[in-house]
């Protein structure tokens, strides 16, 4: 496969407008098939799209926020329903920190301005949520830097759901390693799980992993086991929506399975994450709060037609935690940090 | 809910019509949406219901070749064709080792009637074809009597793929069990694997446990790992495509991954076959063909449009393996079996 002269992972998927009135984002809920673009105005508007899942992965959550905190204030023109912005935005979705963290981050910064002249506070505001972007595109480019010593040639290489360029913004964290071994010229192999139900492993991850020349297979979740037992997989790398401060991750359901099997075959198990993804506040996994989402998500969401019997009830948690016994590092834009309790 | 006056699993999916001509099957990948009988005439409709799935579930492969080998006699009118009828059928999947068994069971039968008498020799083939279904049935019946001592009050439990009345034209293996502890009264949740890439537990498990009155919740297949965390789990029920002499099994993909977080968190995890799913010619998993199916199963068969960009390629194996030491024990017609290497 001949390399693309411009990486997928440098295109601009959440940006202001012109005229700072609207955030932009890439639809991601209509890839691999479309890629449409979704301007943003209210708080309301940008509350829908990230529950919805059409701006998704903690960190881009996060950007998408603080830059619709700044739409939302400019199209108010006054900052008396600032308070009710921050709520609407927080609120949209429970799990991922990057969220609340951004959005509290935005609060800190307009408590410093003097919205007296309100465009030119408005202009730092901007700026400092576009800050969020580039720091966040900064460190996925030292946990590449970081995680990419630890991929060898001839690897089979795990990864679940997206934690991707279109998590972040950026090179992603769990892909960035891939993004930037690939560019070291070293020869390996990506196996992404598909992971149900949204599919974000097999409309997002393989796309923008073969859209950037990296050697992809899919898979169904259960399947992963079997390519362990078979030594196929060496490495296995995951994001991470929040880090407690005893080391538990949450990430997208699924993630504590692959944990288990790989701890049974012995392959190392990192998740990548920013300082933002570290919840100091969170003592343990179980004070994470997991999001259960719409039933009709398994029944039906991409299917020609309903899958799961009426009768039939549905447990669908967007994210499960993966205790930090099981967790053999974690890939930080500081370096590889050894699991927190060992 | 109130238990239905027949249960479903009595019904009859696959059968002789009237004139002996056609083996009568339900076709399966038509559920849950249609229930729409299919009707077959040949060796090669056999086989190509078999490859397609139409007819699925190793007990019900091989009635359904058993079957299909008399009609196929039939309607050639002669036993000259009849080594090519065999191979025709014996052929359409590896890895389920009913499907051999039950041709080699015919073949068997074949050689000891005088075909001089066609029409009576015919009658005779039809009676042992029908033997084997009633077999199943009450081996089925005997699975479900030993597996029911061990459900328990407000237990959960996991089972994968569909190893029903689907699967064997009788209580089904896997469920045997659960169809037996609900007559006998007793309260407890089926929580079942959807299943990808074809879906057997959202579109077939969930579809005939919810018509028997079982209450039943169905999850993606990466999800049951949360739900073992949380304690919810106390039992695991799968079926077998064929067990090696050591005991290691294949089953549907995804069982080898759920038996890893069944010893992880030390959950109960058995298996239920009858005695023609055990080849002592086997002598380990290792020696047990896996078939891999069509690309085309992942990327888009259930799905309105592709959901895995052309450029990534496909792991489609329809089976795993799990190993003896994973399995807690086998529940056969002849009771309870711890498993065979401890």
């Amino acid at each position: 496969m001949t390399l693309p002269s411009t990486p997928y992972y440098e295109t601009d998927i959440c940006h202001f407008n012109d005229e700072g009135s609207a955030v932009v984002i890439l639809d991601q809920t209509l890839l691999p098939g479309q890629e449409q673009q979704e301007t943003l105005r209210t708080a309301e508007e940008v509350a829908t799209a990230i529950r919805k899942l059409k701006v998704r992965g903690a960190p881009l959550i996060g950007i998408a926020a603080a830059m619709g905190i700044c739409v939302a204030l400019k199209n108010a023109g006054t900052t008396e329903t600032f308070d009710d912005i921050c709520k609407t935005i927080r609120n949209a979705r429970p799990t991922a920190v990057n969220l609340a963290w951004a959005v509290d981050r935005m609060r800190e910064v307009k408590e410093k301005l003097n919205f007296a002249n309100f465009d030119f506070a408005l202009s730092m505001m901007r700026a400092a949520a576009h800050k969020i972007l580039q720091a966040q595109k900064e460190n996925d480019g030292m946990i590449g830097m970081y995680g990419s010593f630890l991929i060898e040639d001839g690897m089979g290489i795990l990864t679940h759901c997206n934690a991707g360029h279109l998590a972040t913004g950026g090179m992603g964290t769990a892909t960035a390693p891939l993004y930037t071994a690939l560019a070291a010229g070293k020869k390996f192999r990506v196996y992404a799980d598909e992971t149900r139900p949204l599919l974000q492993g097999a409309r997002l991850t393989a796309y923008e992993l073969t859209r950037s020349g990296v050697p992809t297979t899919i898979l169904c979740d259960g399947m992963a086991a079997s390519l362990m037992a078979q030594g196929k997989i060496d490495l296995v790398l995951v994001g991470a929506d929040r880090i407690a401060a005893n080391g538990d991750a949450a990430n997208k359901v699924g993630t504590l399975g692959v944990a288990v099997w790989a701890k049974h075959f012995g392959v190392p198990f990192y998740v990548c994450a920013p300082q933002s993804t570290f919840d100091p506040n969170c003592p343990t996994g179980k004070d994470i709060p997991i999001e259960r989402r719409d039933a009709e998500e398994v029944r039906s969401l991409w299917y020609r037609y309903p899958m799961v019997p009426e009768a039939c009830d549905v447990y669908n948690p967007a994210f499960d935690v993966t205790p930090c016994e099981l967790i053999t590092g974690y890939i930080t834009p500081r370096g590889i940090e050894n699991r927190i309790n060992p």
